[in-house]
């Protein structure tokens, strides 16, 4: 918690091309993505053996708010069109490694762990339609304090897949009240990045005991006059893994994204 | 080809209820479903054994167009809340069984071949937004015609996904020129049923040599004044079994839907 040194200042970040910021993951910078590459698609992972992949990609299909999946590689592939000469290896900030649903590492490259049977999925994340709101003048409390994202736990469930069962994580972004219209307008533009909110106002209704104890990433403090407004979050299938035990997975470290190649305006809709 | 003796007249089947249809389904009525159940959503086939199934969902992720998925049952499973009290294996008017990609039978239900390994893919049917185009003044040729609509394969290829791969299958409907912009808008609002036409006009230039000989389906007459206009379909993953030859695979029969209890509303975007 608290204002991160990252290394590389906010606007220096949000000019970074998508190539150069995986180059610069790559070589070992290690924070969260938000605000990174204005105006192109980041995506969280989930990377499992083949055999745990139709369940995983069955459990993507059944919860589309918070697993919109944008691509996936096949067993054994390391790069892709979303990542062009990249390496789905090396090139997201930091990761998370799950042995029997346990949380055992968070490595800034995961080369040391990948097996040719391992199917990498990629999916749709909040932080791209970051970009649509501040253009709408809807400032993001995060990154105006230089934290991470809060990310929650909710009491909400997921719709189960198999092997494949878990709650359902939010992020929680404070939206001033006479904004939150318009902040449900804007991101139910973009579904294949989580679209529209799935709650406004009371945490308590969703199972959130303290909003200043997220999860995942920080806590921000809510500005007088705002509203906490909660997206589905694509970390949901970490939380399933934790959930289900399977022998292994690999995720993305929550709020630490990999940057596509892709647009934000190629997953707009009208 | 040619008008076709439905056992049942225009309006009645677009009053029954899916639960109805499927009732009449089961009891042995065989005919295109294209106007039954007005406002209740229509879709299309494909169910393959588990080993086939993540090929299955892969592909359909990767050809959202042709192939939008809006259920799936679990191996062995034969209803689920998208026909509810309902069995898949006698609820469609009728069916297409490939062998090694050869269309071997096309029963009017599936039971005596039901395997408890078979997993089934429900995918959306542009019938479903065939109500909204009618709702604003485009008339639907087939159905004045009296005949089933016309499909064809294209040289479109789909985008392949493991031992899946095929052309992408489109439905013609003939609009009229000036009523194109308003046919595209109002398709383009249910991406969950193939949404925004894939072409407009000249066959030719999507592979397609004769329109009054389609590869699915009915020919029909194009009016004065009228030109084609081509949406994916989800009869392509039956092209993609016939070219990938898995030991088994059943759709629908091209035309034949299954009618489901989700409300066209459900799918329908901003």
């Amino acid at each position: 918690m608290g204002h991160r040194d990252h290394g590389i200042d906010r606007r220096e970040a949000a000019g970074l091309g998508p190539r150069e910021a995986r180059e610069r993951f790559r070589a070992g910078l290690s924070v969260p993505t938000s605000g990174f590459s204005r105006g192109y698609t980041q995506a969280n992972l989930i990377i499992v053996p083949k055999e745990q992949a139709f369940d995983v990609l069955l459990f993507a299909q059944r919860n589309p708010k918070s697993c919109p999946v944008l691509g996936v590689l096949d067993a054994g592939e390391t790069s892709g069109p979303l990542l062009a000469g990249g390496d789905i290896r090396t090139d997201v900030p930091a990761y998370t490694v799950y042995e029997n649903g346990v949380r055992v590492a968070e490595p800034a490259d995961i080369t040391g762990y990948w097996r040719e049977d391992l199917v990498t999925f990629i999916v749709g994340c909040s932080f791209t339609f970051e970009t649509a709101l501040m253009d709408g003048g809807i400032a993001m409390a995060h990154l105006e304090q230089g934290v991470n994202v809060p990310m929650y736990r909710t009491s909400i469930r997921s719709a189960p897949a198999g092997s494949m069962s878990g709650p359902m994580v939010v992020s929680m972004r404070p939206i001033p009240a006479s904004r939150v219209a318009d902040a449900v307008r804007i991101t139910s533009r973009y579904p294949a990045v989580h679209g529209a909110p799935v709650h406004v106002g009371n945490p308590a209704e969703i199972g959130i005991e303290d909003l200043a104890r997220p999860d995942f990433g920080d806590a921000v403090e809510i500005p007088e006059g705002h509203l906490p407004v909660f997206w589905a979050c694509g970390v949901t299938p970490q939380a399933a893994v934790m959930e289900s035990r399977p022998a292994l997975a690999i995720g993305h470290a929550p709020g630490h994204m990999l940057i596509t190649d892709a647009r934000d305006s190629e997953y707009q809709v009208p």
